[in-house]
């Protein structure tokens, strides 16, 4: 891969790379569209399908998660092809076995949302895109948004370490009823994903009441959780609203905050063993 | 730096980096000469001259280290010059401050030898070359093999995280009466010049005991006490045999080790205030 990314490089190509965990949906095929678009005539854009064993806990669902190399093979040809497809395997990886004899550590920005709950996870991810980068050398990355706290560590790390790779957020993908799309959607039973409608409700919730003027933060959570406690099937993890920058818990929106006024409200949700998150941002103006 | 190096890399030319942390000394200058043998007709000589802070201790000397850019830089342009010299300030290197938001954390190897006592120098050491490795875009880094924990770390680090950095270890320079050539030399006091010539003595005592069938790492270590009791300005760190993959404490030297029977002789000794350290490779062979 690196002998790829390397001669593409030295042809003059702006390379973009789309990492994903794989199961392929169209959020991810929506972030290849923003890769290929970006990268211009000269483009090369690798989609990188690896289930990343560092970020997931012990209680979690590495086994389970799908893998399905085939159908997302067959899914990026179908939306007009890349020029690469990097699968490595877990030996190509870790060629030390786990854990790695060398990790990425970050700090401040993995305390609260999903780090709280996930010990070990962002360091996992750190790790693995920073070995992602090493062997694809883009010149850009397609992130989505929906998983905003992994974005700003990844920003963070990347401007930190130096890689020169710039890092692109994709707006999240919803189903039509407002349910943002993810690989675990498909563990969800009917009745389940009936339900899951409560945390993009429970996000515009949040946006509603800041728009009518609330700048208290625990009223815009519990907004927030009012939503969720319409579905009797989900059982909430998180229900936060934290600065867009630090991702630290506040108090009070204000438009004098470290991030000027942008806040971000996020949500995990369990339904049974699956775990949804969802995010949005919120922003307080001087005017308002 | 990247924008030179990747430039460099596209015009096909061979990056080789010596990192330092300046005050050179006539053992840099070997490593940079060895950097632009390997280099060849195409290569591209980078030295990097940065006083890392991350991994200094609190007790260290980072304040007190020497720093003498202006003679560095004479230095590099009689020895025939360089390519580029790469002498960040500690915002360009750490945007964030200290501590970084972002570091590459090791494991295992740097449990003994300098690692036992300079709790976090390594992680400093993973990071700053990490940073180094990202601006300064080489195919290949010249260490010297004074620091052979570092390298050990280094290499495994490099291969972990999959730079496609090919290390070099350069054979340690040294005075004509033995001593390791070392920027904190530059501390000793007459006296204390003298006596630390037992280091390198200290370490030809080792091999001369394995050569004469000595396979007890207790006794070859006692034959290093020895030699370093013989100067009593000398206050000794460790004095250890570790295999010399693994680093780790070894009982009896073997040709079945994990490391093909080669072994690493290395010590620490203070003169003062002033911490100096050597090393040499033990090797057992079958025929023994």
């Amino acid at each position: 891969m690196q002998a790829e990314a390397e001669a593409a490089r030295a042809a003059g190509r702006r390379l973009a790379l789309v990492p994903t965990m794989g199961a392929l949906h169209d959020g991810h095929l929506a972030l290849v569209r923003d890769a290929r678009r970006r990268g211009g005539e000269d483009g090369h854009v690798t989609v990188s399908v690896f289930v990343n064993p560092t970020q997931f806990g012990p209680a979690e669902d590495f086994d389970a998660y799908p893998r399905a190399l085939d159908a997302d093979l067959d899914a990026l040809a179908e939306a007009g092809g890349v020029d690469a497809v990097f699968a490595p395997t877990d030996a190509a990886m870790y060629p030390f076995g786990l854990p790695p004899y060398a990790t990425v550590a970050v700090r401040d920005l993995d305390r609260h949302l999903c780090g709280a709950t996930r010990p070990g996870h962002f360091e996992g991810v750190a790790t693995v895109v920073t070995k992602l980068f090493l062997a694809c050398r883009p010149h850009l990355a397609v992130f989505g948004q929906k998983d905003a706290q992994q974005l700003a560590i990844l920003r963070r790390m990347t401007a930190e370490l130096g890689f020169g790779v710039e890092l692109v957020g994709h707006p999240i993908v919803r189903e039509p009823d407002g349910l943002a799309l993810s690989s675990r959607n498909r563990y969800l039973s009917a009745a389940e994903r009936a339900q899951a409608v409560v945390l993009s409700r429970a996000l515009r919730a949040a946006e509603a009441a800041v728009e009518s003027g609330e700048r208290d933060a625990a009223a815009i959570q519990g907004a927030m959780e009012d939503q969720i406690a319409e579905a009797p099937l989900a059982r909430p993890q998180y229900a936060e609203v934290v600065d867009a920058g630090t991702l630290q818990p506040v108090d009070t929106l204000s438009p004098e905050s470290p991030s000027g006024g942008r806040y971000l409200a996020a949500l995990a949700v369990f339904f049974g063993d699956t775990r949804l998150i969802d995010n949005t941002t919120l922003e307080v103006g001087r005017g308002a």
